[in-house]
């Protein structure tokens, strides 16, 4: 069925152009001009209910009139027109359609129903979709310029090994281009449009039968269908093929939609990025190192989550190595310094100062200490990477210091190299030979960050549910921590009419109204701090009691919880939640304001690894204060990592959790633990 | 002088080479290759004591031996015989000197004593020296290519009017090259080497009368020597012509040298950063801004430092302007959305959504529909700059969309484009009318940041003060700060045998230790907080005495201070320092541990204006929770904007003041003021 299907999509025997036009300069002109020009094998079929000929070649006047089934249907026409030729494609057995219009969900709501119109289609008929509002599949391999994309005019596409998937359709264009300019080749290209059949995920996947591609660039506007993104994901890596992304929505604010505070921290974005490490797949933030990261991708390693890269730097320009330095620091890597044993090494042929760079300048440029400098470095071990520096040798006099670079770069050594000057035959001879050669230190070590940032990709169900949800009360939340093994405060609940209350716990205690109706209890005035005795606790639970009657948000507000003060040398927020896209993330912060001011969160798709936990909560600056920051006491960030890795796992004990939160975590000092004294939790109705 | 100087350092009418090899396959055989190669017309005199002829011309023995004094003479001997042939020239009356050698400061303490003779030389002789470590000096117009730099073997050195001042010799290369690959020309550039006499500031300046530069690019590893920095950028602007640079060590940790915390925060640069800013220099941060930046730092306004940049977004392609406003966003900027004037007079001849970024791919990419909509939003004045987005037609139909771009482009007007694909033509068709045209988004949010981070430079003196420096006590400090007129907590200083003091204020009240030689006051035990009434102070006093006794620090701690506890929405920070490079600096942040953990404050230069405080001010996040977040709360950020401006100018009361830091400041709410309850100042001695 995978076959069958990629061979329609991707190396269809024939191919009808619904709606192909005569004029060589309209949009829905080119596809039949670009598949002739590239030398497409199949039987090409213009339908033009108009015209007895188009550009020159035979037209028929609709699909019926056809001596044969087209295996792929590129539908050019407008809009409503395409709906039509899409139910009609349908009804004669073409395999799979490609659908340029636009007019779809993007465009309010009678753009809403038409894409359900197709939807219905889609699923009623069994054809396949690439759209609507796609530019196009291209197969560099068998001449299938199946695209309406002006930048597939040209002669000379650069064939290769990519493939090529990008949610917005100019930019395969642009890749292509950008490409060629550097000896980069493609294998193919799609436009995925709104995806409303097939996805992204699905389009790669019924890539990875095809032996002539090699890796995947995808250009991303969203995480959507992430289910099959990363079943693909776990495919490529399996097949030994890696994958890079480029994303973009850095910048904006996503939608405040939860309840707890855990959903108003950041944007999704970092959902994106969380998602698409765990899948293995490498995310740059540059357009220079999404084009230039691949070679580099097949020979980093992927480390294990709370690894930190040891990278090597060996130059023979000190500016340039400063430049590469510099920008590592940046993207938060630092540059791992020689062993004395490996400096003593180099130094025995080449005289180097003892500095964290190895810079080979005094011994002047030359092929043979280039050499072995790589090559002592290479063997020692010491490095997850190696680049190394070429000043300007590099541009004149590229077997001074790259070819050595090549020469020592073979069976998929972990070594890239940064060009400082402009030096074209130097980077077409890395290119030649698939070694990294960046042109810019932000490309450099943007490609290096986003490398040894992918996990070794596994499978995991993406539960996801838009069900609503209802909130459960603190008393209950608590009977899930139990259930998990995480700490959380003693608690006794007082009912309405309780007199004298028994407390199992020392004072000062605390009081809070306990309803699943009042989720920020604070807000009411419903907590209570430091309560000395029995005699103001009956007060305190009165207090509380008024208040909330007063607010009027719940029918029934009667029980108070009570639980000690606890104390600690810092406090932390875990939450988890069931994203939309990717499905459930666990977060873990310092909490309060700062959190989210300075956006400092950490966050994994759930559940996740002691040592993923780790690597969390090192990522957390607000913890900076538990960490011996400035003679502050340590604080237990080992338990803190415990908790983070057994509230990840919520949904074993509860699988309708859809949001929790555990804000305030109370930290204490090293070896004490860690105890949660509050808790939020929100979960699907039953059944 | 200057013209005089400027004559032999960039147009000599004869130069000596000292050293100058016969080999031109070495290091000290190129710079005569190179003369010869690009057409010098001076004469050339190379000095060899061992050849009668060096590379086939006449060679001599030494400079006395010659039938005139060279102007400039570029010393290529090692070390020690570099220092004997600068005293040579010296004698010889030679002007200027520019010295290959490395072996000086960089090179321990023998380097340091070295370095030491040359400065003698220079400042008994008079003599002027451009490094030692330099690899030269060029003036493209002249054909003076006095450089042992290998990039200047080519032929077709692109001349053009940039003059590139880098204190890293192998980057002269490097930016020749990128920047002919890209049609940016160059009047001239030099490696500074080590700056032992003439600084970067004093080279440029030397330029300044050449009619043929019209821009400088500076590559900068430190601010060293800021305050000629300061003056040629000042005589620049005056001139009218750009300053670009790229400066190193954004990631390196600065020393940690100040007693009070403000040194602590973030390495030193930000420093460099506020200097540069108020330079009137854009700094940018990636290499491929730095190249592609000057035709933009042409056209963009300087605005007011509160100002935020208007930047519209107009584009053939979605997906390429979104990469743009993503990155904008990264950046910190964002793009202002059309008027519904504006948007309307686009939408009478195009039809557009209405939305942020001005989207033409309705209308299919055309020349007048491009034009039309750049002068609508030229002419509206809605814009400070206008970014125009072009994609696939970029390439092979420059005359679609780039060409319009062009010709709205005339007299400066404030637009830049951003270039989707790879299109040669295209970039060089705007590289050609110095309109801006870049290759990445990166690039383009970078270089519209820095255009718009600078400030229209001012003279001011900077002061720098290397002395030691000893703390006042704090009631010293407030009387500085009574002078300034920054609102500060009423204070009663209690004498050892005080027995039942009076206090002018109510209570409770806080009680410290008043002494020179106690910094850190808290980490001794030597302040109580919230004392309730005249009995506890008395007791708390006493505490205070007997542990400052224990502690050991002071030889006198009998006096106490005493103030009221002050309360308000929110804490500041205001921080000042003599920095040795670039003289005062005023910092303001929110103060405590997250100031630092996030490295979250804003630094100028001080004094500063009011508007610039308020800019300093919107910078530092942890000010948010005093700006309305989540129902916190406004505080009186306006007057904390005064006092900021107040304590910049803190050396017109005391100009010996080396650092001082009012720690903290209670912020109250809006309207209520501010009120500083803890200073710590240090100052130079006497005299």
């Amino acid at each position: 069925m995978q076959s069958e299907l990629a061979r329609a999509l991707l190396r269809p025997k024939s191919v009808a152009l619904i709606g192909a036009s005569d004029d060589v300069g309209k949009t829905t002109g080119r596809p039949l001009r670009y598949l002739r020009a590239a030398g497409y094998k199949g039987a090409i079929y213009p339908i033009n209910p108009r015209r007895p000929e188009v550009q020159g070649e035979r037209a028929w006047p609709s699909l019926g009139a056809l001596p044969e089934t087209p295996d792929h249907a590129f539908i050019l026409t407008g809009t409503e027109a395409a709906i039509e030729a899409l139910e009609d494609c349908a009804t004669h057995g073409v395999k799979v359609a490609t659908m340029l219009a636009s007019g779809f969900s993007e465009a309010g709501v009678a753009g809403a129903k038409r894409e359900r119109r197709v939807r219905d289609i889609v699923e009623k008929t069994g054809i396949r979709l690439v759209g609507p509002s796609s530019l196009g599949v291209v197969n560099l391999h068998e001449g299938l310029t199946l695209t309406a994309n002006a930048a597939f005019a040209e002669s000379d596409l650069p064939r290769g090994s990519i493939f090529v998937a990008s949610h917005s359709g100019s930019m395969i264009g642009a890749l292509l281009s950008r490409g060629k300019a550097r000896g980069v080749g493609f294998a193919g290209l799609v436009s995925l449009g709104n995806e409303v059949d097939l996805s992204l995920g699905d389009l790669c996947a019924a890539t990875l039968e095809d032996d002539r591609i090699g890796s995947y660039m995808l250009f991303l506007e969203s995480t959507r269908h992430a289910e099959r993104l990363r079943e693909f994901a776990l495919d490529a890596h399996r097949a030994g093929r890696p994958v890079l992304a480029y994303k973009l929505g850095r910048s904006t604010e996503a939608a405040e939609l939860a309840t707890s505070h855990t959903g108003a921290l950041a944007g999704d974005d970092d959902i994106a990025d969380a998602f698409l490490r765990e899948c293995g797949i490498a995310r740059v933030e540059t357009l220079d190192g999404f084009i230039e990261s691949m070679p580099l991708l097949r020979r980093a390693p992927m480390l294990s989550p709370a690894a930190k890269p040891r990278i090597g730097v060996v130059t023979t320009t000190g500016g340039g190595a400063a430049m590469v330095v510099d920008q590592l620091g940046v993207c938060g890597l630092s540059v791992s310094a020689p062993s004395s044993k490996l400096a003593d090494a180099i130094g025995a042929f080449v005289p180097i100062e003892r500095a964290r760079v190895i810079d080979l300048t005094l011994a002047g440029t030359r092929a043979d200490v280039m050499k072995g400098a790589l090559a002592a470095m290479l063997q020692s071990g010491e490095y997850d990477l190696v680049v190394a520096v070429v000043g300007s040798s590099a541009r004149n006099h590229p077997e001074l210091a790259v070819a050595p670079i090549v020469e020592m770069a073979e069976d998929g050594k972990p070594l890239a190299a940064f060009i400082v000057p402009d030096a074209p035959a130097a980077l077409e001879m890395l290119a030649c030979h698939d070694v990294p050669g960046f042109r810019t230190p932000e490309s450099c070590a943007d490609a290096i960050r986003a490398a040894f940032a992918r996990e070794t990709p596994r499978a995991r169900e993406i539960q996801i549910r838009t069900t609503e949800s209802f909130a459960i009360d603190e008393q209950e939340a608590y009977a899930l921590c139990d259930r998990l093994g995480i700490p959380r405060a003693p608690t006794v609940v007082l009912a309405p009419d309780a007199r004298l209350p028994s407390i199992p716990f020392a004072y000062p205690v605390a009081a809070k109204v306990l309803s699943r109706d009042i989720a920020h209890k604070s807000d009411i005035g419903g907590v209570l701090l430091n309560i000395a005795d029995a005699q103001a606790l009956l007060a305190a639970a009165e207090q509380i009691r008024s208040r909330v009657a007063a607010a009027r948000l719940a029918p029934n507000v009667a029980h108070v919880l009570v639980q000690p003060m606890e104390k600690g040398v810092g406090e932390a927020l875990i939450g988890y939640r069931i994203d939309p896209q990717v499905g459930p993330v666990v977060i873990v912060a310092a909490g309060g304001t700062t959190t989210e001011i300075y956006k400092d969160r950490a966050l994994r798709l759930a559940p996740v690894t002691l040592d993923a936990a780790r690597a969390m909560i090192a990522e957390v600056k607000g913890f900076e204060t538990m960490r011996g920051f400035r003679g502050h006491e340590n604080g237990d960030l080992e338990a803190l990592a415990q908790a983070v890795v057994q509230f990840s796992m919520i949904s074993v004990v509860e699988p309708r959790v859809m949001e929790a939160e555990l804000n305030p975590v109370i930290v204490r000092r090293q070896g004490a633990g860690v105890v949660a004294v509050d808790a939020l939790m929100r979960l699907a109705p039953p059944g």
